[in-house]
Order: structure tokens, then sequence, then C-alpha cells
């Protein structure tokens, strides 16, 4: 990469991508995914009712994403539990965040500047897991792309996307919800990074491994540390988003609305009914279209 | 088997038993699984509010059976995702079938020459899916005669058995309907043609297995066939299923009724209760039978 | 152990630890898990509704922890389904409890004396399948105890642990409820066990493995019988949990407590809420304890 050499960077990438994650930068992570849990309606609950439950509940969101790209891979799904350095770790951390007197530990990371600091840290991490993902994945399915794209999505956001399951250890069942019929930001990120990441490894794009994940993590921590800072919810993409979701899912309603405007036939109805609640609407008119549907079905 | 050779067809058998399913076949069969997701309520709405979620729901319902059998052998359940020229064939078909324009691709599809014609290649995998599950699983377990069903029986029924957990990425949950309470006409012949399948493997059966696979074709083919052309909905082996039905889960009934009669004794009503709600009986009595019941018990 | 070597118990015990569990013993479990399924609601109207999902639901209930050990080992969870002399057996019982003229074969079972004798028989294959699955896990992960504990209890008290899973087989679905949320007495004592093989195996015990199986069965047995014969329902633990509970979970209240009578600061009800419902609470109680939060929140 041109970029990384002109500034006389090399060096500083080099180290940068082995820079090992444990123990700070795992601790990070474990932080934010434990105060997210405590986060969940109930979940505070269910910690003074069955503190085995929670604590299973904080591994899955600690390790989900090991968990789910070993199933995927066949491989045993309790292998993570086998790193006793680092569930020892996210235990202590849970333990903080859950049960400290006056709730002391969680009040102390949520405070804006040590959040900045916690949320950057824990985006470094989302690099190398895509990359561990993806490298474990292409060394046994060497032209599955598709494959290793997914055991890196799932490395990197598998707590997410298990999410349904997590719920369920704690007696919580959304089924209506899930990250791939809403993917949150980190979610979409991570299946950029991967497609990113699978392209590379297969020598598609022209920059080395080191490069991709020193640019990769610069974009994803400026964007988090960003989003945290000026409280934004909605997702960066959503103008490319809108735009692809335009080109390739709804070409066919505007040539759809000139024949219904010129033919005004019977089909008109259910095609405009197939092209309404665009992936741009926001949650609550989606929430609304529904509503309204629901009446009309009745 | 004696009807094959002295009809002289021993050479069409050989060669109709190596015919390659791919591309003709495994596209119809793409095809009626993605036809069958988009009548599903609510398929439509998915597919434009999250295209992610509903590619990854229709490619469970082309490789479900695939998916499920790999899980059972404690192989990757990624494994069938590394198929490129397959998933892509898949994909292909899943998006002319949601996003054609005028939803031509649909409608044609669903005429009914063409969708008999489809429905009767989509049933010519079924055998040979079949027989790959079995022959796997036998390669393993010499003995398991059992896995060696099961597995024959997920391989080429998967994405029937598996429709909770694929209706759940389009966030639908219906725990009180699986195939395995209600079966379909799908999975039961499936069912039969494992446990021929595993008895043929096993030579209990005096029949080749090129043999086997015309006869259960052309048996599913046929049968299929009329199914979509005279718009049958009850299974063609329900005379057969009461029968055993009443052979082995039923036959208590009969002797607790006479016994009933002579004695009317304390215990008539328990048994009765029991013996009610036979397997053929219409999905809307035994409804309306539960719904009594319900209101017996408040 | 002193106690056995003083007591002269060696041989014994050398023996009672090689008896084979089958048949006699495995039939105890078989029956007992099979009778606790039909008392569950709904499951008998499943019998006889559909035949099928009543028997794979009973094979969970029969085989979930080999089948729950070999998910979390990476090997396929059909290998229990290969056993066909245990399938058998366990299928024999399934029928003769679920359709046997009369109900006969389970009230026999369910009478009090054949009852205790079946309940003590079944406790003994647990200190087993504990031992099987810890040294199955613990020949692979050397060092990973916290893994090694979790196989074992899977092993142990696997259909509890699946019971969700085995519940949607029977179109039930009740997701507020689960193993780790409410933990059974079964499921405490298998985790107790799996704790103590795992150490014993890891060499942290002072105490040979004959003799801890002998010592765990001896009181499996009798406590298990003790519950019966007095029908006892709560956990015999139950005052060891609350110490425990309050030493590890709950002692921060304590100190707010007093930090409350002395500041009486506006943390106090914060506080004070997660505080509240403590693990000995009874379910009764902690019901009412939601309802009226629920009111509160409304």
């Amino acid at each position: 990469m041109d970029i990384v050499s002109t500034l006389g960077l090399t060096n500083f990438v080099m180290q940068f991508s082995r820079i090992s994650m444990y123990p700070f930068f795992d601790m990070a992570h474990y932080t934010l995914s434990i105060m997210k849990l405590k986060e969940q309606p109930g979940a505070v609950d269910v910690a003074h009712r069955s503190p085995i439950a929670c604590w299973f509940s904080g591994m899955l969101c600690c390790f989900g994403g090991a968990i789910l790209a070993s199933v995927l891979l066949g491989e045993p799904p309790i292998e993570p539990f086998t790193n006793n350095r680092n569930i020892i770790l996210a235990s202590v951390i849970w333990y903080l965040i859950f049960y400290c007197p006056y709730d002391k530990f969680y009040k102390c990371c949520n405070f804006l500047p040590s959040k900045l600091f916690i949320a950057g840290m824990k985006e470094v991490t989302r690099a190398r897991k895509i990359v561990a993902g993806v490298m474990d994945a292409h060394s046994r399915y060497r032209n599955g792309w598709l494959a290793v794209i997914a055991v890196g999505w799932a490395k990197g956001a598998g707590s997410g996307l298990i999410a349904n399951f997590e719920q369920l250890v704690r007696g919580v069942w959304i089924p209506e919800r899930n990250e791939l019929l809403r993917m949150s930001y980190g979610t979409k990120v991570t299946l950029i990074g991967a497609v990113l990441f699978t392209f590379q490894q297969m020598n598609y794009l022209p920059i080395t491994r080191h490069n991709l994940i020193f640019l990769y993590t610069m974009f994803v921590v400026s964007t988090k540390v960003a989003m945290v800072l000026f409280n934004i919810h909605h997702s960066p993409f959503a103008p490319m988003e809108v735009a692809l979701y335009h080109m390739a899912f709804s070409w066919q309603c505007t040539s759809t609305e000139s024949h219904f405007q010129t033919e005004a036939s019977n089909t008109g109805e259910t095609l405009g009914t197939q092209c309404s609640a665009p992936l741009d609407a926001s949650p609550e008119e989606s929430e609304s279209i529904k509503r309204r549907r629901a009446k009309k079905a009745e």
C-alpha cells in the first residue's frame, strides 16, 4: 500500500499488527460486551436470581464469535472455554460489573472518557478476530470464498449473530428481532471487514495483510469513537446502503411505478406493496407501516 | 429386480442412475424450494426489509438437507456453502423469484404446465440425496441402521425438518408446528425412501441400488405430478398410516372400550381421552377437540 | 480414602465401580426419564397425535446427556443412536409407558415401592455418566478444567439442560424456564459431581476414582430415595446455597443497607431493588415480586 510506505509507517504498521491482544485489548472487549449485557432489560434481575445463567450469558457475549466460528467449522464449541486465562479474566470483569458494591465499576467504565477509551480498544480486537477466522477457514476451503467470509464474519460479530440464543439463556425470547433482519453497525462493519480480508487472503486486493489490518483498524476505531462521542445511533453506511439497495433490489419498483401510472392495472397494488418499506426506513416508520397493514388485514 | 430386466430396461436404468443432477435437476429443486418460501406469509416483506436475511433463509430452504446431515455427522455445517457453483445458481434463482420485475419469473414457474415439469424434476433429486446420505452414514456406522436412516432422511427432507429455524431467520417463530408433529407428504415419502435405501445398503432387500433408485424415483415423480395436477393435499399414504396406527398405537382402545362397556369403571374416562384424536383426524377436528378440552379444563 | 479401607470395603468398592449399567440400571434410567416425560402437560396428547415426535422426544430424554456431550466435543450428535441395543431397550420402555393397555406399566412403575427402587437404580447411572464425560473431555483438554466440568455436567444432566429443545419437538416452547435459570436437584447434584470428579481426575483430591464413585453414588442414591419417600421437593442444598449466595453475590447489599440507613441517599432504591429476590425465595414469592414490579413499570 503506497500510503503507508510513503508516510514511513511500514515499521510501525508491522509492529501494530503483532501487538498481543491479551490482556488489555481483550479486557476492553469483555468490559464493553458485559456492560452491553447489563443494559439489557431484565439482565440485572437474572444476575440476582441465577448467577450461573448470568455468567453463562456473559461468556456467550464475550466468546460468542469464537463459539459460532467453531460450530461453523465443525470444531468443538467448548474450545473457547479451554482457555482458562481468558475465561478467568472475563469472569472477573463479569463479577465486577454485576456485583461491585454501589455499582462503582460499571459507573467508572460508563463515564464518557473511559467509555471512549474502552470502545476504541475493543475495536482493535475486531480486525484480529476477523483475520483469525478468515485464515482458519481459508486453510480448509481454498476456493470456498463464501464460507471463508462467513467464518470471518462469525468470528468478528458472533455475539450479535447468536443473540437470540444468548437471550434464551436468560429466559428472554424475541424471535422477531435478529441481527440478520436488522443489522447493527458492528455487524455491518464486520461483514465488510470479512469481505475485505477474504479478498486480501485470496490475493484479489493489492495490499499486504499488515497494512489492511492497520487501515481497517484505524477506520473502525475512529468511526466508533466518533459514534460514542457524538452519540450517533444510525449507521454511517446508510447512504451507501440505500444506493446499493435501490440498485439491486428496488429498481423494479421504478419500472413498476411508471407501468402503474400508464396502465393502472390490477397487479399494481401487489407490486406497490412489495416495493414499500425500503431498507432506509426508520424503525418507527416501518413499525407504523406494519401496524397499519395489520389493521387492514383484520 | 425382475420387472426391470424382463422389460429390457437394465441399460436405461443404469444410465438413469448416473445422470448428473447439476444443473437442471438442481435448478428445479432450488426453484421449487424458493417458490415455496415466497408463498410463506411475510416472506416478501422480509425480502424487501432485509435481503440478507431473505437470502440466508432461501439458502436454508435449498441446502437444508445437506446442512442438517452435516450437523448430524459432526461435519462442518458450512460445507454446503463451499460449493460455489451451486450456491451461485441458487442465489440467481432466489434473486429472480423475489426481485424480477412484474414478478415475471415466479408467474412463469407457477404456471401449471411448467410447475408440473419443475415438480417432477425436483422429485428426481430426492432419491439421489437420500442415497448420498445413506451411503455416507453407512460408511461410518456399519451396524447403526437407525443412524443411517436418520442421516438419509435428514439429507432428503432436511429443509422441512429445520423449518422452525429457517423461520427464525425471517423473524417468525411457530413452535407448535413442526415436521415431526405433522409430517408433510415430502417428509413421509423421504422417510420411507431412507428406510428402503438403508435396507438395500445392508443387503436386506433383493434389489440392486440402481433399480431401487429408478423405481423409487418413478413412484415419487408420478405421485407428485398427480398431486400437483389434481390439487391433492392429503397424503396418499393415509389409509396405510391409519391401519399401521391402529395396529401399533391404538389397539389398546378397542380392548378398553369393551372393558368400558362391561364394567363402566372409573378408569374409563382417562383411557377414552387417551384413545381419541387418532392420526387420521383432520386438523380442524383435532383443533376443535383441543378447544373443547381446554374449556373443560377451565 | 481411609473410611473405605478401614471398613474393609476395598474389594466391594472395586467391584461396585465395575458393575455393567446395561441392562438393569439403564432400564431404570429410561423408565424414570420417560415417566417424567409422560407427566408433562400435553405429552399424552402428542403420543396419540404423532408417535414419531413422541418417540424422538423420549429418546432426547433418555440420551440427552450423551447428545449434548457429543455436541460440546464436536462429535456427531447422532452417535448415541448407533447403539442399537440401548435404543431398542429405550424404545420398548417408551412404548410400554405410553401405549400399554389400561396404562398398567406406568401404574406399576409409579407404585411407591417400585418407584423408590427405580429412582435408586437410576441414580447409580449418574456417577458413571459424569465419570465417562470427565475422562473423555480430560483426554483432550489436559488443563481446560472448565471444559472438563462442563462436559461431565452435560453428560450427567443433559436431558435437563436441553429440555427447551426437547419440548420444541413436542410443539411446546417455554423460553422463560430453563435449567440454568432455576436448577432442579438433579442438575445441581450433577454439577457438584462433575466438579468433584474433575478435581479427582486432575489429582487435586486425595481419593481414588473407585472410592469417589462409591461415595458419590451412596450420597445421591440415599438423598434421592429420601426425597421420593418423604415427598421432598426443595433442594437439600438450599442452606449451603443461600450461604454461598450471600457470600459471593449479596454482601454488597449489607454494606448498602448500612449505607442506606446512615445516608438515605438517592442511590438507595436502585441498590435495594438489585438485592431483592435472592436465590432462596420460593417460586411463588418471586413471581408475585415480578408481578408487582410489572405493575409499577406500567
